[in-house]
């Protein structure tokens, strides 16, 4: 059962993403998001120490989120190649049903507040997904190199794409997605 | 030779980027820009409108010069892969050592201001790159799909592997940017 507790807490949490998205972060001051979340300013106080706290926290939520329904059901036996497909697909479905908290998610990795996060602590999340990768390396199925560029043809084309503000009038149909998924596949397999 | 008002406007550009790096966007008044650009407030009115104007003459101004290193000397005689190669270190090298500019550019396009650039005149910058991957699909030797599946294979991983707030630990050596150029030529030819 949610408590009243919860409840104020996820009308923050979306009250922020909300107003940063809209009139971005410097603007969004604690006053105006209390309101848009219909709570009192001293509210946000007993959960967050100040105005960079609570946005670092709503990053860090939506990473978990999102870390939590892509990788749901996630079953480690399949081949590899199935297994990221898998996430490929999923990826491309949490962004398409949460594009609010994708964009403020975006916007703030470009911003100067994204150096206030541990990202060893978003890493975490994504453990099972990296443990495929580097199965698949040691398979010798996925080229063994750096795995920072192994992750930016896996991840960061997803990103352009479900991005309506840099790819337009890219069109999400499966069949776009399967496409793109062959493309990531081939840039990243032995 | 360069005019005052060339100077004043250069100056100007260089405030408005490293303002806006250190605080953001909402924070960047034109005063304080004014300021750091050393010229009065008044003066920015004289080449731009407001505030906006101006932010977004600088991102249009930023993806023009980025245009112009990455094309420079481009020779559409060579093969295909030679070509996009040459573009790629070109890229590489334009970011290393315009990482503000950069930071700037990606910043803007994540946030609520990029819906007020005409797309279509910053394609227009980068059309001798497009017209090589035409060149390329025509003669079979890249992939038949989306556009914006393409670029996203062939520029994304760019920006992720060269901004230090996503890849922070990556190493933009002649190695890995070659490595890297591999998955990307891996993902888009036939």
């Amino acid at each position: 059962m949610r408590t009243k507790n919860d409840i104020k807490q996820k009308a923050l949490f979306e009250a922020t993403i909300k107003l940063v998205n809209e009139i971005g972060f410097a603007s969004s001051s604690v006053s105006k998001i209390a309101k848009e979340a219909g709570i009192s300013p001293a509210t946000i106080y007993v959960y967050y120490k100040n105005k960079e706290d609570l946005l670092v926290s709503t990053y860090i939520e939506i990473k978990r989120n999102m870390s939590k329904a892509i990788q749901k059901d996630f079953d480690d036996s399949l081949p590899i190649r199935d297994g990221l497909k898998n996430i490929w697909f999923k990826i491309f479905e949490y962004v398409s049903t949460h594009s609010a908290y994708f964009q403020y998610a975006e916007q703030f990795s470009n911003s100067p507040y994204s150096s206030l996060v541990d990202k060893q602590e978003i890493e975490k999340y994504f453990d099972p997904m990296i443990q495929v990768i580097i199965k698949g390396i040691e398979q010798k199925i996925i080229k063994n190199v750096n795995f920072e560029i192994l992750t930016a043809f896996i991840f960061y084309p997803i990103i352009a794409l479900s991005n309506p503000r840099i790819c337009q009038d890219f069109d999400l149909s499966d069949e776009n997605i399967e496409t793109a998924f062959k493309l990531a596949w081939d840039a990243i397999r032995f």
